[in-house]
């Protein structure tokens, strides 16, 4: 085991109805309510939040419309709305998006510069608003981090944030909130957490974690199979509630803690992906990281196969690469670029797009020729 | 899964050499220091705690003398000693018992009353003074818990708290801090994690649990392996850190998270065998749990059996159980009473004590005949 810290205060209250408790964990007398497109409205989740709410005399300013692949500007607009309002705390209540944005928020809330300074190492985060979540999509694990993910759309950058003061005082994970997300957003959701999990497995510095990987290994076995289950039957509370803690593990410091240095080279080339064109974080990452497994196949064979024979019952590396791919193909999810309209004569710029994370995350050996090679196994 | 809160805000720093950083994260200025029987003073962590303290201003009033089994009578001197001294934090430096002695010492500093009235349920913990650790010895997980265990010696009652103001504020997990570790206390600090580990895995109420599942297998494999390692090698550093990190793990809220209601028999009865006889923990354990999954092998038998498959490779429920007496025996952990010089005769009279805990845990089936009926199982 390598050395370590880890430190995760979120509290997380899980379970059918919980939502109606929101109110009650809330410290804080008026709140930034921040949430996306208003499914939420169309599904009750809204107004059980603002029930308890009320209840609990909490105060609330609404700010909805935040997107996938949030955006900056919609960030500064928050910032003003926030500032305008006095308000102490926020409320996010969405998937990912909207908890990256209620952390971006919360960050800029308290700095006089550009919030964007956080996001390029100019600046550090010392204070935040205090952050509360009703999580409706299960992907991210933003629920149970420190960090966040910001699309700059005049720079193209999707660039992130972390800091102690950015995880979540309480997150409430209902699995019946995530009764109506779609089929390709339960997709998008699975491979996020599959991948959040296997970039430290197949990048880790130190040798020994039979923790860590078997922790590793029941995460991607439940995913797999709850992904199938809620694809069949949206409303198998189960399988919904098995996978909406599976995805919160995947990515809270449990299983990276100890193993080392590792690297997150599949988000780096799939943020690109989304910056450039906009698609779903789910679907850039079923995209490249059959590619990247390829490309790196000689390098971690014995490893592969110790994955897909715990995991997918397979013996030898090619075999796991498929069986990957396979279950992405099952459940939806693109594995090449044309599935998504890129053509092939674009991977160049994607390369060259992606060669500014993998800077800012120390990613040395990912070249612009490097990406490029990774990408065309996708093409 | 069934509705769960999950909130564990200890903040653990794991590595080797990090005892010496105590003083760096303790918020304080002048704290209780506690500790056993003086072996730290022996293997050289007092004197890197000490000077670690002194290096960042920390003010320290030491109180040694906590024994296995930690008792009231020490419990009441050390509030005395840290009222008198007027510390705002406690720093124990030891395994479960120094950490257990802290925690009530912290809970009875700001209470009029007796400290033991929040052991027999009469007042509730609300403040406590903060806590911080280095761990020396792996088995209990009070490091990553907020729960503590202690001896009345005039009552002969072993009993417990839990309040989250109890949860140790940073604890330190060098691994080298237990080379010194002497073979039969890691043999009981197996035990101990293992079968905090299976309390809960045995006897949960929600059936379909498989990433609680996976990760209890996980930690019992790894605790199997890496103790045999350790006995062979005590300095084996890979070992030992695999060792203490499972260990935490084991009792830290994670397995227990989304299983329903589950019960600890087996610490309930072993709680009476060290309450009478001064037995290790470790020990009254490993001598109760074969004899408790033989009563209860009909009920449990389907589970004994995949629990057998994925850690020990035996297919039945019998051979399960034999190879946990095997692994015990191989350790030199007794399962037997007679190994322990317990007469069998005292059967009757150890059932009657351990009735009084079953009652305050609500472990009704628990009568003494049943208890007593389970004990003859390890006569």
């Amino acid at each position: 085991m390598k050395d370590f810290v880890f430190y995760n205060p979120t509290q997380i209250v899980f379970g059918e109805g919980k939502t109606s408790e929101i109110g009650k964990y809330l410290q804080g007398k008026k709140c930034l309510f921040l949430y996306g497109s208003g499914s939420i409205k169309r599904n009750g989740i809204y107004d059980r939040v603002v029930e308890s709410l009320k209840k609990h005399d909490v105060k609330f300013v609404e700010k909805s419309g935040v997107k996938p692949n949030p955006v900056l500007s919609f960030v500064y607009e928050a910032i003003d709305t926030a500032r305008k309002e006095q308000v102490d705390c926020i409320l996010a209540v969405g998937g990912g998006s909207v908890i990256d944005t209620a952390k971006a928020v919360a960050a800029g809330f308290y700095y006089n510069g550009d919030v964007w300074d956080f996001f390029v190492d100019k600046a550090k985060i010392t204070k935040a608003l205090p952050i509360y979540v009703v999580l409706t999509l299960s992907a991210t694990a933003s629920e149970m981090n420190s960090g966040a993910v910001i699309t700059n759309e005049s720079t193209k950058q999707k660039f992130n944030i972390q800091a102690v003061s950015l995880f979540p005082k309480v997150s409430i994970l209902d699995p019946t909130n995530t009764y109506t997300v779609p089929h390709n957003q339960v997709a998008n959701g699975s491979v996020d957490a599959i991948v959040h999990l296997l970039e430290g497995y197949f990048t880790k510095s130190y040798p020994n974690t039979p923790i860590q990987d078997g922790f590793v290994e029941t995460l991607v076995k439940t995913i797999i199979a709850t992904t199938k289950k809620i694809l069949e039957n949206p409303k198998d509370y189960d399988a919904r509630a098995n996978f909406m803690w599976s995805a919160t593990l995947a990515l809270n410091g449990l299983t990276t803690a100890g193993i080392g240095n590792y690297e997150f080279p599949n988000h780096m080339m799939g943020h690109s992906l989304s910056a450039l064109y906009d698609i779903a974080h789910g679907a850039s990452l079923s995209i490249v990281f059959p590619a990247w497994l390829k490309y790196n196949e000689s390098n971690i064979s014995k490893r592969l196969a110790s994955f897909g024979k715990a995991v997918f019952g397979k013996t030898n590396s090619k075999d796991t690469i498929t069986a990957f791919e396979e279950y992405f193909n099952e459940i939806g999810a693109p594995i090449r670029l044309k599935e998504v309209n890129i053509d092939k004569a674009d991977i160049d710029k994607i390369a060259e797009n992606a060669v500014s994370l993998a800077t800012k995350w120390g990613l040395k050996t990912y070249t612009k020729e490097v990406i490029a090679k990774i990408l065309e196994l996708a093409a």
